[in-house]
């Protein structure tokens, strides 16, 4: 943190720009947001929030990478662990996409509603599908395996188990206990509601 | 249908008027879409669509309620039903609201959309967290009474059990089997993917 760079005035660092950036995308959606407005958030004038941050388009971009890096930081770990069945490979991946999701929250949450608008968000929807792609390839070859069930359809339970997982940002704050949830996520997925007596 | 209520022109009555505007909605966003652009989608001039709905709104409002109407029907059918007991009550809820989302996917991917920038959207809020209590509610039961296990957090699983059959909305299209897609998210959320051999 000690060698971080800054950019114009004092008091503001690039990371709490977008830090705040990102808040405001997903309070009030990206297109709907102006650099106006963030200077407004920043207490900046119009022009002293480009000393800052070249664009709009290079928020979004920070933002949007933050998360696909750290979610396929994630799935590469989980990869080049060598101990692992195929039925626990899944699992890990489960859990790290939740961890993932907890710990960069706002940068998810923006990743997750963009819709292709522009190349830069067509580009963020290629890597995410490249990501789904993986997961949805780990189920099937889990399924495949014998180290998870093989009756449901691999795809469709690729969507429903990620589905679950990221539609916590529609409700999670930032005071949720990583281990929690991550231990929830994966024992519902897992080992189901039903009681075994 | 032999008694359709039909307004203004032949060829379409507000059924069908309902059906274009949802789906124009769901692809473009409630806020961003003018009753210009929905006469424009149904071939009619700007005035001609006031023959057919009062306003934007209205169809917004008619949209959220066929939603929230299925699913509040879906919960009481399964409350009505004294044969069950807790665990199996959570489960036909889930069902119910799995079929309750194939069977009125655009209006229900609506009602996931709605932020509550008006009175319309507001109230409507209020009623889908009012079935989401509900839901909580029977989570909560079924742990209390032991029909499902009872080391999870009861609000953090009814959360994600129904984040997971929202969040097929981003992603299932109108040709999907409902049987199907039903059994498979009751398999996953209450036996898990775990094989047992």
């Amino acid at each position: 943190m000690s060698e971080r760079a800054r950019r114009g005035r004092p008091g503001h660092d690039q990371q709490s720009v977008l830090r705040v950036a990102i808040e405001l995308f997903n309070r009030q959606g990206y297109d709907a947001t102006s650099m106006g407005d963030l200077a407004r958030e920043l207490g900046l004038t119009k022009s002293a929030i480009y000393h800052h941050v070249p664009s709009k388009e290079h928020l979004l971009e920070s933002a949007i990478d933050e998360a696909l890096d750290a979610l396929e930081a994630s799935l590469d770990e989980v990869a080049a662990t060598s101990d692992l069945d195929a039925g626990e490979r899944l699992r890990a991946a489960v859990r790290g996409s939740v961890v993932v999701l907890v710990e960069h929250l706002p940068a998810v949450t923006l990743l997750l509603r963009v819709r292709g608008n522009t190349p830069a968000e067509k580009a963020a929807l290629r890597r995410r599908r490249e990501i789904d792609d993986r997961l949805a390839e780990m189920v099937r070859g889990a399924a495949g395996a014998g180290a998870i069930r093989g009756d449901l359809d691999p795809l469709l339970t690729s969507r429903l188990l990620f589905g679950m997982v990221n539609s916590m940002t529609e409700w999670l704050r930032d005071d949720g206990d990583v281990e929690t949830i991550a231990d929830t996520v994966t024992t519902l997925a897992f080992d189901g509601l039903t009681r075994h007596a």
